[in-house]
């Protein structure tokens, strides 16, 4: 296979070539980035070279992880609407709120952009099958993808993921085990078993390649708006792959020449006040993230109690002169009815996006004349039980 | 309003302009279907006029019944996957099999496309809330987009519609009774209600806009494969509103010069052995549908015992040249199951397509050289129970 990318450690600068299926970095432990060759892509990959294809991630396949030729395995993620609510702008005193629905994915999350991207280059890479632990959406996005390479999957979920997931993970053929823990206790169970087995550990940051995924919700919302930007981004943040995505696109956006330099979006993360390590982080002002705790809170993605890329997400907010609030579960529920009420299928944590944009415009971190955007990463059906 | 298109009868061609909230034909009660002016839309209106749209239904404007300027009452609906299988073609014996995936949609299934369109419009036309039977996803959609609207939707739906239906319409601010019956005496109700309280009447074929809605599916296919054709489309057919749209799409794109003349794939048409009006009639010939007595199957979106449009479905599987086949209940969920172990979150309606795949192809229906399209028509998710 012929690769035009390299991977570097977000953290020490080691460098390795993508041939196999790279995890971490080998030196210090941190995870890897890719990087493209952008200032050569500049000179024929426009904004116009897209317009043709499939409405699915993929269609930035020049800045995405794939070898020349090769089709990725894909059940076409990606390409999600991005829809504009006058009625939540007006009441939240903001000029525009879009709502990025990105339940409308395979597996209904945003999920499967990640899994997508990390399943095609582990398989081309000789993975004999995945394991992953998971908070609930993940599992369900692995298991399809893994299915869709016709490759086995284990998950490692804990015992309290709603059942609509855990069924989904079952339906789509993958081996499922419920765990008396928190998604970090999964994790030491995943990594054993991909020592034991040599299946591959897709875990959150523990590869290169689910970042590739998540940044295209970046590039789409840019696409979305005719190559321009939003004032602002509320994110809901567990394990961080999608802020620090997004924030990797705006890079490349700007170095590939299709957005002007300097004019990023600040990157609001919001968490639940019951697991909130990144937000006590960016008030103490600290580089990385202390466990939370006991995590608790309804929003299953968002009880992520440790990120490995803690000091990528808070980089991320603080270069973007972004901020990180913690919403109670009363209120993103609320929020997330207020969302269905204007017919969008949000889930827990796409409410806590809304519940941070009330927040953050009442604190004056969000301006009147501002454009925002608010991600629901997931469906309302996977939480009804 | 200023429109460019009119409405005529599908049976008697009866004319009228789309002032107002339109039903069905005024004369002889028949659906009526919208009429652009395609000879004149031919001279500018080109593949390439839609290229750098938005990747939703709506990027075909010029062909949807929208006034001049006017924005669509839109949840992000169309722009669906078309996932091809290689492993499902070889077992089918078939050269190529696509699955296009409408569980994607918002509210996880086709019935988005008709219920934006239709609402767009009698929003418009000043309907002071909406009503409809529905066997499911209908009722799921048109509460999305009754909340999208502002406007209350009241829904009758069977007793053993699956839970998380009922439940997502709750959600969505929906007014939902359940009735002891099937779908045709939900819409006995839906109709008196209507006539009671002046809230318009969203039933399928009653009003012009469902189809145009669902005709989008042709649009997408043809898109999606560089404007070109299946050979054969297989869709699962219960008030048959997306075969008919999709047969009035291919009309229209041959209209247009986007398609060549002649080469239309052949419809068709999967029902539940245990709810097959449309099969029967097909069978034996006729013009049109005898209702079904006693409509029992999984599949509540084939439960469907009499169809307002039957005879304009049967004349497309006719023109077409295509079948219609019955599966049974066991057959179809063994072939949902195979979907979803190539990844895809296939319902019950969309397995059945894959189980007629096999009959159709067993009976030399569809040959070896072929490229096959079939519908998932919604999200397995909403099946859990």
């Amino acid at each position: 296979m012929k690769f035009e990318f390299v991977l570097h450690c977000s953290r020490c600068g080691w460098q390795r070539d993508p041939e196999g299926t790279p995890g971490v970095c080998e030196v210090c432990g941190a995870p890897l980035l890719v990087d493209y060759p952008l200032e050569q892509l500049a000179e024929h990959f426009r904004p116009e070279s897209v317009e043709g294809r499939p409405w699915t991630m993929w269609r930035y396949r020049e800045v995405m992880p794939l070898a020349v030729d090769e089709h990725p395995i894909s059940l076409g993620e990606g390409g999600t609407p991005l829809v504009g609510i006058p009625r939540l702008a007006q009441r939240a005193g903001v000029a525009e709120v879009w709502i990025k629905d990105e339940g409308l994915n395979p597996t209904a999350s945003f999920k499967a952009r990640g899994m997508s991207a990390a399943v095609t280059r582990a398989a081309a890479g000789g993975a004999p099958g995945f394991v992953a632990p998971s908070a609930g959406n993940a599992a369900g996005a692995l298991s399809a993808y893994g299915a869709r390479a016709g490759l086995p999957v284990r998950v490692y979920m804990p015992k309290d993921t709603p059942a609509p997931i855990v069924a989904e993970c079952r339906a789509l053929g993958a081996d499922v085990v419920l765990i008396n823990g928190v998604i970090t206790d999964c994790g030491v169970l995943a990594r054993a078993y991909a020592r034991d087995t040599g299946y591959f550990d897709v875990s959150t940051l523990r590869e290169p390649y689910r970042v590739e995924g998540k940044k295209t919700m970046g590039y789409e919302i840019c696409e979305q708006l005719g190559w321009d930007l939003p004032d602002a981004i509320i994110y809901p943040t567990g394990g961080g792959t999608g802020i620090i995505g997004m924030w990797k696109a705006f890079a490349e956006l700007e170095a590939l020449g299709w957005l002007p330099a300097g004019r990023r979006p600040r990157m609001h993360v919001v968490q639940s006040a019951g697991c909130a390590p990144i937000v006590r982080a960016w008030r103490q002002g600290t580089e990385s993230a202390e466990p939370w705790t006991s995590p608790e809170t309804v929003a299953s993605g968002l009880r992520v109690p440790a990120a490995l890329g803690d000091f990528l997400i808070l980089r991320a907010i603080a270069a973007s002169g972004g901020a990180a609030v913690a919403v109670a579960d009363s209120e993103l529920l609320r929020c997330a009815d207020e969302l269905l009420h204007c017919g969008i299928g949000a889930c827990p944590e796409g409410g806590a996006t809304l519940a941070a944009l009330y927040q953050l415009r009442a604190a004056g971190h969000i301006g009147p004349d501002e454009r925002v955007i608010c991600f629901n990463t997931g469906a309302w059906l996977k939480y009804l039980e």
